[in-house]
Protein backbone atom coordinates (compact mmCIF):
# COMPACT_ATOMS: atom_id res chain seq x y z
CA UNK A 1 0.00 0.00 0.00
CA UNK A 2 1.47 3.58 -1.21
CA UNK A 3 -0.37 6.46 0.24
CA UNK A 4 0.32 9.60 -0.95
CA UNK A 5 -1.48 12.53 1.51
CA UNK A 6 -2.00 15.92 0.45
CA UNK A 7 -0.96 19.16 1.76
CA UNK A 8 -3.79 20.24 2.90
CA UNK A 9 -3.94 17.47 5.33
CA UNK A 10 -0.73 18.43 6.61
CA UNK A 11 -2.01 21.87 7.47
CA UNK A 12 -4.44 20.48 9.63
CA UNK A 13 -3.13 19.30 12.88
CA UNK A 14 -6.90 17.45 13.52
CA UNK A 15 -7.49 15.94 10.06
CA UNK A 16 -3.37 14.53 9.75
CA UNK A 17 -4.29 13.10 13.44
CA UNK A 18 -7.03 10.72 12.17
CA UNK A 19 -5.60 9.82 8.77
CA UNK A 20 -2.47 9.06 10.94
CA UNK A 21 -5.01 6.97 13.18
CA UNK A 22 -6.29 5.19 10.20
CA UNK A 23 -2.74 5.08 8.76
CA UNK A 24 -1.64 2.81 11.60
CA UNK A 25 -4.31 0.34 11.56
CA UNK A 26 -3.94 -0.78 7.99
CA UNK A 27 -2.31 -4.19 8.47
CA UNK A 28 -1.04 -4.24 4.94
CA UNK A 29 2.86 -3.24 4.12
CA UNK A 30 2.99 0.29 3.93
CA UNK A 31 4.34 3.56 2.65
CA UNK A 32 3.28 6.97 3.16
CA UNK A 33 5.21 10.09 0.83
CA UNK A 34 3.84 13.00 2.09
CA UNK A 35 3.68 16.40 0.53
CA UNK A 36 4.63 19.81 2.11
CA UNK A 37 1.55 22.18 2.62
CA UNK A 38 2.00 25.78 3.15
CA UNK A 39 4.30 25.46 6.03
CA UNK A 40 7.44 25.93 3.35
CA UNK A 41 5.60 28.53 1.81
CA UNK A 42 4.66 29.89 5.27
CA UNK A 43 8.82 29.87 6.13
CA UNK A 44 10.41 31.48 3.18
CA UNK A 45 8.22 34.38 3.85
CA UNK A 46 9.14 34.68 7.42
CA UNK A 47 12.61 34.35 6.07
CA UNK A 48 11.83 36.76 3.22
CA UNK A 49 13.07 34.18 0.35
CA UNK A 50 10.72 35.18 -2.23
CA UNK A 51 9.08 32.19 -4.19
CA UNK A 52 9.06 32.16 -7.92
CA UNK A 53 6.01 30.03 -9.51
CA UNK A 54 6.41 29.30 -13.19
CA UNK A 55 2.35 26.94 -14.70
CA UNK A 56 2.08 26.57 -10.85
CA UNK A 57 5.25 24.86 -10.13
CA UNK A 58 7.67 26.28 -7.69
CA UNK A 59 11.28 27.14 -9.15
CA UNK A 60 13.63 25.71 -6.49
CA UNK A 61 16.85 28.28 -5.62
CA UNK A 62 19.10 27.02 -3.24
CA UNK A 63 17.55 28.96 -0.35
CA UNK A 64 14.31 27.23 -1.11
CA UNK A 65 15.67 24.34 -1.25
CA UNK A 66 17.11 24.55 2.06
CA UNK A 67 13.44 25.14 3.03
CA UNK A 68 12.05 22.59 1.96
CA UNK A 69 14.55 20.09 3.02
CA UNK A 70 14.16 21.24 6.77
CA UNK A 71 10.39 21.25 6.51
CA UNK A 72 9.59 18.17 4.71
CA UNK A 73 12.21 16.00 5.77
CA UNK A 74 12.29 17.84 9.22
CA UNK A 75 9.77 19.35 10.56
CA UNK A 76 6.40 17.04 8.57
CA UNK A 77 8.73 14.20 8.22
CA UNK A 78 9.38 13.51 12.07
CA UNK A 79 6.56 14.20 13.41
CA UNK A 80 4.88 12.45 11.47
CA UNK A 81 6.88 9.85 12.66
CA UNK A 82 6.70 10.55 15.50
CA UNK A 83 2.52 10.51 15.78
CA UNK A 84 2.92 6.99 13.99
CA UNK A 85 4.84 5.37 16.80
CA UNK A 86 2.85 6.80 19.37
CA UNK A 87 -0.54 4.98 17.39
CA UNK A 88 2.03 1.49 18.00
CA UNK A 89 2.93 2.01 14.15
CA UNK A 90 6.33 1.13 14.02
CA UNK A 91 7.69 3.86 11.18
CA UNK A 92 11.39 5.72 9.84
CA UNK A 93 11.21 8.37 7.87
CA UNK A 94 13.50 8.20 5.00
CA UNK A 95 14.29 10.91 2.23
CA UNK A 96 15.58 9.75 -1.21
CA UNK A 97 19.26 10.09 -0.05
CA UNK A 98 18.73 8.21 2.78
CA UNK A 99 19.94 4.66 1.85
CA UNK A 100 20.08 5.76 -1.20
CA UNK A 101 16.32 4.79 -1.26
CA UNK A 102 14.92 7.12 -4.41
CA UNK A 103 17.56 7.95 -7.01
CA UNK A 104 17.11 11.11 -9.09
CA UNK A 105 18.48 13.59 -11.33
CA UNK A 106 18.63 17.55 -11.84
CA UNK A 107 15.38 18.18 -14.43
CA UNK A 108 16.66 19.93 -17.81
CA UNK A 109 13.86 21.89 -19.37
CA UNK A 110 14.74 23.03 -22.76
CA UNK A 111 12.66 26.79 -21.23
CA UNK A 112 12.34 26.92 -17.61
CA UNK A 113 15.01 26.53 -14.76
CA UNK A 114 13.11 24.92 -12.59
CA UNK A 115 16.19 25.00 -9.87
CA UNK A 116 17.14 22.05 -7.78
CA UNK A 117 14.31 19.91 -8.82
CA UNK A 118 14.37 16.49 -9.30
CA UNK A 119 13.43 13.71 -11.74
CA UNK A 120 13.26 10.31 -10.49
CA UNK A 121 15.19 7.66 -12.38
CA UNK A 122 14.73 4.60 -9.65
CA UNK A 123 14.08 2.97 -6.39
CA UNK A 124 15.88 0.84 -4.10
CA UNK A 125 13.80 -1.80 -3.70
CA UNK A 126 15.95 -4.31 -1.98
CA UNK A 127 16.67 -1.50 0.82
CA UNK A 128 12.39 -0.68 0.95
CA UNK A 129 11.60 -4.36 1.16
CA UNK A 130 14.26 -4.78 4.20
CA UNK A 131 12.57 -2.39 5.81
CA UNK A 132 8.75 -3.45 5.04
CA UNK A 133 10.09 -7.46 6.22
CA UNK A 134 10.50 -6.16 9.56
CA UNK A 135 6.83 -4.73 9.64
CA UNK A 136 8.41 -1.01 9.41
CA UNK A 137 5.98 1.53 7.97
CA UNK A 138 8.39 4.14 5.51
CA UNK A 139 7.05 8.01 5.67
CA UNK A 140 8.82 9.29 2.94
CA UNK A 141 9.68 13.05 2.38
CA UNK A 142 9.62 14.39 -1.36
CA UNK A 143 13.65 15.04 -1.33
CA UNK A 144 15.75 13.04 -3.74
CA UNK A 145 19.25 13.26 -4.40
CA UNK A 146 21.55 12.54 -7.74
CA UNK A 147 24.63 10.96 -5.74
CA UNK A 148 26.61 13.73 -6.37
CA UNK A 149 25.99 15.13 -3.20
CA UNK A 150 23.03 17.64 -4.39
CA UNK A 151 19.24 17.12 -2.55
CA UNK A 152 16.48 17.93 -5.08
CA UNK A 153 13.15 19.03 -4.14
CA UNK A 154 10.53 16.24 -5.88
CA UNK A 155 7.02 16.12 -6.60
CA UNK A 156 5.17 13.65 -3.93
CA UNK A 157 3.12 12.47 -6.36
CA UNK A 158 5.78 11.00 -8.83
CA UNK A 159 7.52 9.88 -6.10
CA UNK A 160 4.96 8.02 -4.73
CA UNK A 161 3.54 6.56 -8.23
CA UNK A 162 7.44 5.39 -8.48
CA UNK A 163 7.62 3.53 -5.40
CA UNK A 164 4.12 1.47 -6.21
CA UNK A 165 6.13 0.73 -9.64
CA UNK A 166 9.17 -0.06 -8.55
CA UNK A 167 7.73 -2.39 -5.82
CA UNK A 168 5.23 -3.93 -8.19
CA UNK A 169 7.67 -6.99 -8.63
CA UNK A 170 7.76 -7.60 -5.36
CA UNK A 171 4.01 -6.87 -3.94
CA UNK A 172 0.75 -6.32 -5.41
CA UNK A 173 0.79 -2.84 -4.79
CA UNK A 174 -2.07 -0.50 -4.34
CA UNK A 175 -1.03 3.06 -4.86
CA UNK A 176 -4.04 5.83 -3.32
CA UNK A 177 -3.67 9.87 -3.61
CA UNK A 178 -5.42 10.78 -0.94
CA UNK A 179 -6.22 14.73 -0.56
CA UNK A 180 -9.11 16.73 0.74
CA UNK A 181 -11.26 16.02 -1.67
CA UNK A 182 -13.94 12.96 -1.92
CA UNK A 183 -12.22 12.08 -5.54
CA UNK A 184 -12.04 13.24 -9.10
CA UNK A 185 -15.26 15.38 -9.32
CA UNK A 186 -17.14 15.88 -12.07
CA UNK A 187 -17.82 19.82 -10.67
CA UNK A 188 -14.59 20.39 -9.15
CA UNK A 189 -17.15 22.76 -6.66
CA UNK A 190 -19.50 20.07 -5.90
CA UNK A 191 -17.52 17.10 -3.86
CA UNK A 192 -20.84 14.78 -4.58
CA UNK A 193 -20.17 14.74 -8.13
CA UNK A 194 -17.35 11.96 -7.46
CA UNK A 195 -16.69 9.64 -10.46
CA UNK A 196 -16.11 6.49 -9.01
CA UNK A 197 -13.98 4.50 -11.64
CA UNK A 198 -12.34 5.70 -14.81
CA UNK A 199 -10.96 3.71 -17.39
CA UNK A 200 -8.25 4.71 -19.66
CA UNK A 201 -10.98 5.55 -23.31
CA UNK A 202 -13.21 7.49 -20.26
CA UNK A 203 -10.31 9.49 -19.18
CA UNK A 204 -9.42 10.26 -22.80
CA UNK A 205 -13.13 11.31 -23.29
CA UNK A 206 -13.72 13.19 -19.92
CA UNK A 207 -10.21 15.62 -20.98
CA UNK A 208 -11.22 16.19 -24.51
CA UNK A 209 -14.69 17.54 -22.83
CA UNK A 210 -12.40 19.64 -20.54
CA UNK A 211 -14.36 18.08 -18.09
CA UNK A 212 -11.09 17.23 -15.93
CA UNK A 213 -10.05 19.71 -13.57
CA UNK A 214 -6.51 20.83 -14.59
CA UNK A 215 -4.55 20.24 -10.96
CA UNK A 216 -5.80 16.94 -11.65
CA UNK A 217 -4.06 15.84 -14.78
CA UNK A 218 -0.52 14.81 -13.55
CA UNK A 219 -2.37 12.69 -10.70
CA UNK A 220 -4.52 11.26 -13.42
CA UNK A 221 -1.26 10.91 -15.60
CA UNK A 222 0.60 9.43 -12.78
CA UNK A 223 -2.18 6.74 -12.17
CA UNK A 224 -2.48 5.74 -15.58
CA UNK A 225 1.17 4.85 -15.87
CA UNK A 226 0.98 3.00 -12.30
CA UNK A 227 -1.28 0.44 -13.74
CA UNK A 228 0.33 0.24 -17.52
CA UNK A 229 3.50 -0.56 -15.47
CA UNK A 230 2.40 -3.45 -12.94
CA UNK A 231 0.64 -1.44 -9.99
CA UNK A 232 -2.77 -3.01 -9.20
CA UNK A 233 -4.67 -0.55 -8.32
CA UNK A 234 -5.14 3.00 -8.09
CA UNK A 235 -7.65 5.01 -6.08
CA UNK A 236 -8.02 8.65 -5.50
CA UNK A 237 -9.85 9.94 -2.84
CA UNK A 238 -10.10 11.78 0.88
CA UNK A 239 -8.02 11.76 3.23
CA UNK A 240 -10.00 10.90 6.13
CA UNK A 241 -11.42 8.42 4.36
CA UNK A 242 -9.06 6.56 4.30
CA UNK A 243 -10.28 3.20 5.44
CA UNK A 244 -12.91 3.25 3.05
CA UNK A 245 -10.97 4.05 0.21
CA UNK A 246 -8.84 1.10 0.61
CA UNK A 247 -12.02 -1.13 0.59
CA UNK A 248 -13.31 0.82 -2.31
CA UNK A 249 -16.49 2.28 -0.79
CA UNK A 250 -15.67 5.54 -1.43
CA UNK A 251 -13.31 7.28 -4.05
CA UNK A 252 -12.10 7.04 -7.42
CA UNK A 253 -10.95 3.66 -8.93
CA UNK A 254 -8.57 4.27 -11.52
CA UNK A 255 -8.52 1.13 -13.94
CA UNK A 256 -7.08 0.17 -17.19
CA UNK B 1 32.56 2.89 15.29
CA UNK B 2 30.90 5.56 16.78
CA UNK B 3 31.72 9.08 16.13
CA UNK B 4 30.22 12.18 17.32
CA UNK B 5 31.07 15.34 15.35
CA UNK B 6 30.82 18.46 16.81
CA UNK B 7 28.95 22.03 15.93
CA UNK B 8 31.96 23.91 14.88
CA UNK B 9 32.83 21.40 11.97
CA UNK B 10 29.37 20.87 10.71
CA UNK B 11 29.51 25.19 10.65
CA UNK B 12 32.38 24.99 8.25
CA UNK B 13 31.65 23.38 4.78
CA UNK B 14 35.35 22.50 3.72
CA UNK B 15 36.05 21.22 7.05
CA UNK B 16 32.89 18.89 6.99
CA UNK B 17 33.97 17.52 3.38
CA UNK B 18 36.80 16.41 4.53
CA UNK B 19 36.27 14.56 7.19
CA UNK B 20 33.09 13.07 5.30
CA UNK B 21 36.15 12.21 2.88
CA UNK B 22 37.92 10.67 6.18
CA UNK B 23 34.61 9.15 7.59
CA UNK B 24 33.93 7.61 4.07
CA UNK B 25 36.64 5.69 3.68
CA UNK B 26 36.38 3.99 7.58
CA UNK B 27 36.13 0.19 6.90
CA UNK B 28 34.45 -0.58 10.13
CA UNK B 29 30.83 -0.59 11.01
CA UNK B 30 30.04 3.26 11.32
CA UNK B 31 27.64 5.26 13.16
CA UNK B 32 27.72 9.28 13.17
CA UNK B 33 25.92 11.34 15.52
CA UNK B 34 26.20 15.14 14.81
CA UNK B 35 25.00 18.87 16.65
CA UNK B 36 23.95 21.39 15.46
CA UNK B 37 26.26 24.31 15.26
CA UNK B 38 25.13 27.68 14.68
CA UNK B 39 22.64 27.44 12.48
CA UNK B 40 19.59 27.02 14.25
CA UNK B 41 20.77 29.89 16.75
CA UNK B 42 20.80 31.71 12.93
CA UNK B 43 18.11 30.59 12.02
CA UNK B 44 16.24 31.60 15.42
CA UNK B 45 17.41 35.11 15.20
CA UNK B 46 16.10 35.11 11.73
CA UNK B 47 12.62 34.02 12.68
CA UNK B 48 12.69 36.37 15.76
CA UNK B 49 12.70 33.69 17.93
CA UNK B 50 14.46 34.30 21.49
CA UNK B 51 16.80 31.64 22.75
CA UNK B 52 16.99 30.92 26.10
CA UNK B 53 19.97 29.70 27.48
CA UNK B 54 20.34 28.52 31.43
CA UNK B 55 23.89 27.38 32.45
CA UNK B 56 24.90 27.39 29.00
CA UNK B 57 22.01 24.89 28.06
CA UNK B 58 19.26 25.94 25.62
CA UNK B 59 15.70 25.50 26.97
CA UNK B 60 13.69 24.10 24.27
CA UNK B 61 10.00 25.63 23.86
CA UNK B 62 7.89 24.60 21.39
CA UNK B 63 9.32 27.47 18.94
CA UNK B 64 12.84 26.42 19.31
CA UNK B 65 12.20 22.45 19.16
CA UNK B 66 10.89 23.48 15.39
CA UNK B 67 13.47 24.84 14.39
CA UNK B 68 16.10 22.44 15.89
CA UNK B 69 14.02 19.50 14.15
CA UNK B 70 14.20 21.53 10.89
CA UNK B 71 17.81 22.00 11.31
CA UNK B 72 19.12 19.22 12.75
CA UNK B 73 16.71 16.19 11.11
CA UNK B 74 16.52 18.36 7.88
CA UNK B 75 18.49 20.71 6.95
CA UNK B 76 22.11 19.30 8.67
CA UNK B 77 21.09 15.26 8.11
CA UNK B 78 19.96 15.02 5.00
CA UNK B 79 22.71 17.17 3.57
CA UNK B 80 25.32 14.80 5.28
CA UNK B 81 23.73 11.52 4.09
CA UNK B 82 23.77 13.11 0.63
CA UNK B 83 27.32 13.95 0.81
CA UNK B 84 28.64 10.66 1.99
CA UNK B 85 26.24 9.36 -0.62
CA UNK B 86 28.24 10.76 -3.21
CA UNK B 87 31.33 9.80 -1.63
CA UNK B 88 30.19 5.95 -2.05
CA UNK B 89 29.47 5.34 1.71
CA UNK B 90 26.00 4.14 1.94
CA UNK B 91 24.55 6.15 4.57
CA UNK B 92 20.97 5.92 6.39
CA UNK B 93 19.75 9.26 8.14
CA UNK B 94 17.81 9.38 11.50
CA UNK B 95 16.31 11.04 14.56
CA UNK B 96 15.32 8.98 17.90
CA UNK B 97 11.61 8.59 16.51
CA UNK B 98 12.62 6.98 13.35
CA UNK B 99 12.26 2.86 13.69
CA UNK B 100 12.19 3.49 17.53
CA UNK B 101 15.70 3.73 17.37
CA UNK B 102 16.14 5.78 20.37
CA UNK B 103 14.20 6.15 22.89
CA UNK B 104 13.56 9.03 25.80
CA UNK B 105 11.58 10.92 27.96
CA UNK B 106 11.24 14.94 28.72
CA UNK B 107 13.82 15.77 30.73
CA UNK B 108 12.08 16.26 34.69
CA UNK B 109 14.48 18.80 36.37
CA UNK B 110 13.50 20.08 40.18
CA UNK B 111 14.85 23.59 39.30
CA UNK B 112 15.27 24.62 35.21
CA UNK B 113 12.68 23.41 33.16
CA UNK B 114 14.26 22.36 29.71
CA UNK B 115 11.44 22.44 28.12
CA UNK B 116 10.74 19.58 24.94
CA UNK B 117 14.63 18.37 26.35
CA UNK B 118 14.88 14.65 26.25
CA UNK B 119 16.88 12.37 28.59
CA UNK B 120 18.04 9.15 26.92
CA UNK B 121 16.11 5.49 28.30
CA UNK B 122 17.40 3.05 25.64
CA UNK B 123 18.33 2.34 22.02
CA UNK B 124 16.95 -0.03 19.36
CA UNK B 125 19.64 -2.14 19.21
CA UNK B 126 18.14 -4.90 16.34
CA UNK B 127 17.22 -2.05 14.16
CA UNK B 128 20.55 -0.49 13.75
CA UNK B 129 22.13 -3.78 13.70
CA UNK B 130 20.15 -4.50 10.92
CA UNK B 131 21.09 -1.49 9.08
CA UNK B 132 24.71 -1.96 10.17
CA UNK B 133 24.55 -5.59 8.88
CA UNK B 134 23.48 -4.44 5.44
CA UNK B 135 27.01 -1.86 5.62
CA UNK B 136 24.52 1.38 5.83
CA UNK B 137 26.83 3.67 7.50
CA UNK B 138 23.90 5.55 10.05
CA UNK B 139 23.61 9.15 10.55
CA UNK B 140 21.05 10.28 14.08
CA UNK B 141 20.60 13.85 14.04
CA UNK B 142 20.41 14.79 17.97
CA UNK B 143 16.30 14.77 18.37
CA UNK B 144 14.42 11.78 20.44
CA UNK B 145 11.33 10.93 21.11
CA UNK B 146 8.98 9.70 23.99
CA UNK B 147 6.92 7.33 22.10
CA UNK B 148 4.16 9.39 23.02
CA UNK B 149 4.17 11.75 19.76
CA UNK B 150 6.78 14.57 21.26
CA UNK B 151 10.01 14.79 19.51
CA UNK B 152 12.67 16.04 22.21
CA UNK B 153 15.51 18.25 21.81
CA UNK B 154 18.57 16.01 23.00
CA UNK B 155 22.40 15.90 23.78
CA UNK B 156 24.70 14.29 20.59
CA UNK B 157 27.48 13.84 23.80
CA UNK B 158 25.02 11.99 25.52
CA UNK B 159 22.90 9.84 22.45
CA UNK B 160 26.62 8.98 20.84
CA UNK B 161 27.50 7.48 24.15
CA UNK B 162 24.13 5.63 24.79
CA UNK B 163 24.23 4.27 21.12
CA UNK B 164 28.04 2.99 21.99
CA UNK B 165 26.93 1.67 24.92
CA UNK B 166 24.36 -0.23 23.68
CA UNK B 167 26.11 -1.75 21.00
CA UNK B 168 28.83 -3.33 23.10
CA UNK B 169 26.71 -6.76 23.47
CA UNK B 170 26.82 -7.15 19.62
CA UNK B 171 30.07 -5.50 18.91
CA UNK B 172 33.61 -4.07 20.12
CA UNK B 173 32.93 -0.66 19.90
CA UNK B 174 34.96 2.35 19.88
CA UNK B 175 33.75 6.22 20.38
CA UNK B 176 35.14 8.85 19.24
CA UNK B 177 34.56 12.48 20.01
CA UNK B 178 35.77 14.55 17.77
CA UNK B 179 35.85 18.18 17.44
CA UNK B 180 38.04 21.20 16.60
CA UNK B 181 40.48 20.76 19.03
CA UNK B 182 43.21 18.21 19.17
CA UNK B 183 42.11 16.63 22.20
CA UNK B 184 41.55 17.24 26.07
CA UNK B 185 44.15 20.22 26.53
CA UNK B 186 46.19 20.94 29.32
CA UNK B 187 45.69 24.66 28.67
CA UNK B 188 42.49 25.43 26.52
CA UNK B 189 44.45 27.91 25.01
CA UNK B 190 47.12 25.62 23.42
CA UNK B 191 46.40 23.13 20.87
CA UNK B 192 50.04 21.66 21.44
CA UNK B 193 48.96 20.42 25.14
CA UNK B 194 47.07 17.09 24.45
CA UNK B 195 46.86 15.06 27.21
CA UNK B 196 47.80 11.71 25.44
CA UNK B 197 45.75 9.33 27.99
CA UNK B 198 43.43 9.80 30.69
CA UNK B 199 43.21 7.00 33.27
CA UNK B 200 40.04 7.11 35.77
CA UNK B 201 42.34 8.47 38.54
CA UNK B 202 44.26 11.13 36.63
CA UNK B 203 40.69 13.09 35.89
CA UNK B 204 39.79 12.75 39.44
CA UNK B 205 43.36 14.73 39.79
CA UNK B 206 42.49 16.85 37.34
CA UNK B 207 39.41 17.95 38.17
CA UNK B 208 40.75 18.59 41.56
CA UNK B 209 43.68 20.84 40.39
CA UNK B 210 40.60 22.44 37.99
CA UNK B 211 43.07 21.43 34.99
CA UNK B 212 40.02 20.82 33.02
CA UNK B 213 38.28 23.04 31.04
CA UNK B 214 34.44 23.30 32.34
CA UNK B 215 32.85 22.15 28.56
CA UNK B 216 35.16 19.07 28.63
CA UNK B 217 33.62 17.76 32.23
CA UNK B 218 30.19 16.57 30.50
CA UNK B 219 32.29 14.70 27.27
CA UNK B 220 35.19 13.04 30.00
CA UNK B 221 31.71 11.74 32.21
CA UNK B 222 30.22 10.06 29.17
CA UNK B 223 33.42 8.87 28.82
CA UNK B 224 33.78 6.94 31.20
CA UNK B 225 30.79 5.98 31.39
CA UNK B 226 30.99 4.13 28.19
CA UNK B 227 33.79 2.61 29.28
CA UNK B 228 32.20 0.90 32.52
CA UNK B 229 29.49 -0.24 30.64
CA UNK B 230 31.36 -2.48 27.72
CA UNK B 231 32.81 0.05 25.08
CA UNK B 232 36.19 -0.73 24.13
CA UNK B 233 37.69 2.43 23.42
CA UNK B 234 37.02 6.43 23.94
CA UNK B 235 39.10 8.62 21.94
CA UNK B 236 38.49 12.63 21.49
CA UNK B 237 40.33 14.76 19.12
CA UNK B 238 40.33 16.84 15.91
CA UNK B 239 37.38 16.00 13.45
CA UNK B 240 39.76 16.63 10.86
CA UNK B 241 42.12 14.04 12.02
CA UNK B 242 39.38 11.33 12.32
CA UNK B 243 42.06 8.63 10.53
CA UNK B 244 44.94 9.12 13.07
CA UNK B 245 42.58 9.38 15.86
CA UNK B 246 41.14 6.38 15.15
CA UNK B 247 44.63 4.50 14.94
CA UNK B 248 45.70 6.18 18.07
CA UNK B 249 47.94 8.73 16.68
CA UNK B 250 46.77 12.05 18.02
CA UNK B 251 44.03 12.67 20.13
CA UNK B 252 43.24 11.96 23.74
CA UNK B 253 42.71 8.04 24.43
CA UNK B 254 40.05 7.84 28.16
CA UNK B 255 41.13 4.56 29.74
CA UNK B 256 39.68 2.91 32.38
Amino acid sequence: MVIKIGGNIIDDAAKLASFLEDFANIAANKILVHGGGKLATKLAEQLGVEQQLVDGRRITDSETLKIVTMVYAGQINKNIVAQLQARHCNAIGLCGADGDAILAHKRHHPVIDYGYVGDVDAINAPLIKSLLDQHIAIVFAPITHDQQGQLLNTNADTIAQELAKGLSHDYEVSLVYSFEKSGVLLDANDDSTVIREITASYYQQLKAKQKIFSGMIPKLDNAFMALNNGVKKVIIGKAEEIGQLINGKTGTAIVQ
